[in-house]
């Protein structure tokens, strides 16, 4: 049927976007018609991995085929997608809200770690650790309905520049992993998001930027609630913790949603570990991939001591079992999409 | 483009399952080929509004139209897609689990509720209520990794029969429900389910018996830990519950793991309103509808008083809202499949 029906099946096929493919024994394909596979890849180790990789696993009766619906891959978001450096964005996301927020809530001048916050004065606040940034991620993300949430978000992506580029958070992509998300769909694989982050947030970008419909995005949850507001039904977002989606919270998050055991896994930090782990030990062929942060000039190096995305035991469980590592600044051509 | 491929193109597309589709402009199909739509629906109100609601939302220009991803179609399962009388599926699941385990547990032989079941006893057990039915279930469903529990699950509905018509359990599907499946999918909906009942369970046989992936599967969900066993990491079933997807759980679980407000939805209990009157608020056309227990010589006949699947404020609800309820005595040509 392949021959007989040729090209324009294939265009068509690929603009119907995941699980859809023309025929039964495709070799590997590009994800953008005529452009090269992976243009933004350096030939070297890691490139060569993910292609011996993805030939292996769609070669029709192959050693290592794996039928479509299992091949599941997925990809954490700060700093395997986009830029985590020097905050995520989420929390930069969370401090503008509150301070916009601000005039309404009066208490705030006073109680810690809000008062910190609003006089500017980030030592102190840093110093409240993690249980400051959590007041405050709750405090800017309850209350809402998930529509109002979702509004709220993408208003700010489209307004807030990062501090360091001035360009769009959404510009802070890494261009070879948008190639790498469009060459593993254009072979037919589904591509999850399965972040630290809340679900929301990123779905309020995912599918705009990385092709990665709501459905595909499994992440931190808080709790919502069903209710009815002016004779309406909504889900508001609570101020309490359903689901952190970090560390072994990853692969218990995927069996959870997807129910399927990933075949790739992608990732930069120790949070990521376990979701490697689990990826990797599987039957069968598998990928699990690291993006390692060496390239200070063009983007940030940091690894073992960052505070930020720190990579230390999954970069010796790295080495130990043979997980690929990309070298940012040796093994990308550029780091993001040009301007 | 449609008109130059032609029919093996719309072949290819059926074959690949949900998301694929020949073009952008398709009438309403059936999903099998020359196979008459939904056969086993008698003509009246109830088929008429599937089939208007569906040629609606799919003709492109028309007032109704909603884009391929936004054609989400979710499905209650217990008492929706298949028979939950005498008593959920799961239910007798956990019961034959906890007879089989008991040589191992002999302090089960004293310990209320397990003592009334394992003596046969099922009034006494039955006066425990809905605390001794958690006891057994997480008895039966805990202590498990993912893999064993769904080894454990395959193998009972394999052998395990129907107390009153002798069938496997997956024979008690709904066979006019089953043509309604593929033909919402073969009209480009993603179809989920979305039960009370637990997502592992489920996904057992929902991807043989329903045509619906493990990730296109929502349910009730216990806690899982991911750890290493002998080297390997596993994720192990705890008797701890994580979600409840029931009742205003249903539309809560849909909002964290769809993210999108599904444009059709299907049940048959007040388990389900929630849901039906969450997919009924949003914009645009809507179909919310109800199966109603009305067959007493085919299935069973019950509703307003039934302690499994009672239906009695969604009832209510559906004839002010407008809900389609499926008369089922009148609107089925046949309730099972052919043995």
């Amino acid at each position: 049927m392949r021959a007989r029906v040729g090209f324009p099946l294939v265009v068509v096929a690929l603009s119907l976007g995941s699980g859809c493919a023309p025929g039964p024994s495709t070799p590997p394909r590009g994800g953008n018609g005529n452009a090269p596979v992976l243009a933004s890849w350096n030939e070297g180790p890691a490139k060569a991995a993910i292609l011996r990789f993805v030939a292996n696993v769609t070669t029709l009766g192959g050693p290592g085929y794996v039928p479509r619906p299992e091949r599941i891959a997925v990809f954490d978001n700060d700093g395997t997608l986009w830029a985590e450096q020097p905050a995520y964005a989420q929390f930069q996301f969370a401090i503008d809200r509150v301070k916009a927020l601000a005039p309404q809530h009066p208490e705030w001048r006073t109680r810690e770690p809000f008062n910190h916050l609003l006089a500017g004065d980030m030592k102190a606040f840093a110093a409240g650790g993690e249980h400051a940034m959590l007041a405050v991620v709750a405090a800017a993300h309850s209350g809402l309905t998930t529509d109002e949430f979702a509004s709220a978000a993408r208003d700010w992506l489209r307004t807030a520049r990062h501090p360091k580029t001035g360009r769009p958070y959404t510009g802070m992509v890494y261009a070879p992993m948008l190639e790498l998300l469009d060459y593993l769909r254009a072979n037919d694989f589904k591509t999850y998001i399965v972040s630290g982050g809340g679900v929301e947030f990123i779905r309020a970008f995912a599918d705009s930027v990385y092709g990665i419909p709501p459905e595909q995005v499994i992440g931190s949850q808080g709790k919502l609630r069903y209710e009815m507001q002016n004779g309406k039904p909504v889900l508001l977002k609570l101020p309490e913790v359903q689901f952190v989606d970090d560390g072994a919270g990853k692969p218990e998050g995927i069996q959870a949603i997807i129910g399927r055991r990933p075949i790739a896994a992608f990732g930069n930090s120790d949070g990521d570990r376990e979701m490697l782990e689990w990826t990797w030990a599987g039957p069968g062929d598998r990928l699990a991939l690291l993006v390692h942060h060496t390239d200070a000039e063009r983007e940030w190096a940091y690894d073992r001591d960052s505070p930020v995305g720190r990579l230390d035991k999954a970069l010796d469980e790295a080495q130990t079992s043979g997980w690929t590592v990309v070298d940012m600044k040796a093994d990308w051509k550029q780091v993001f999409p040009p301007r």
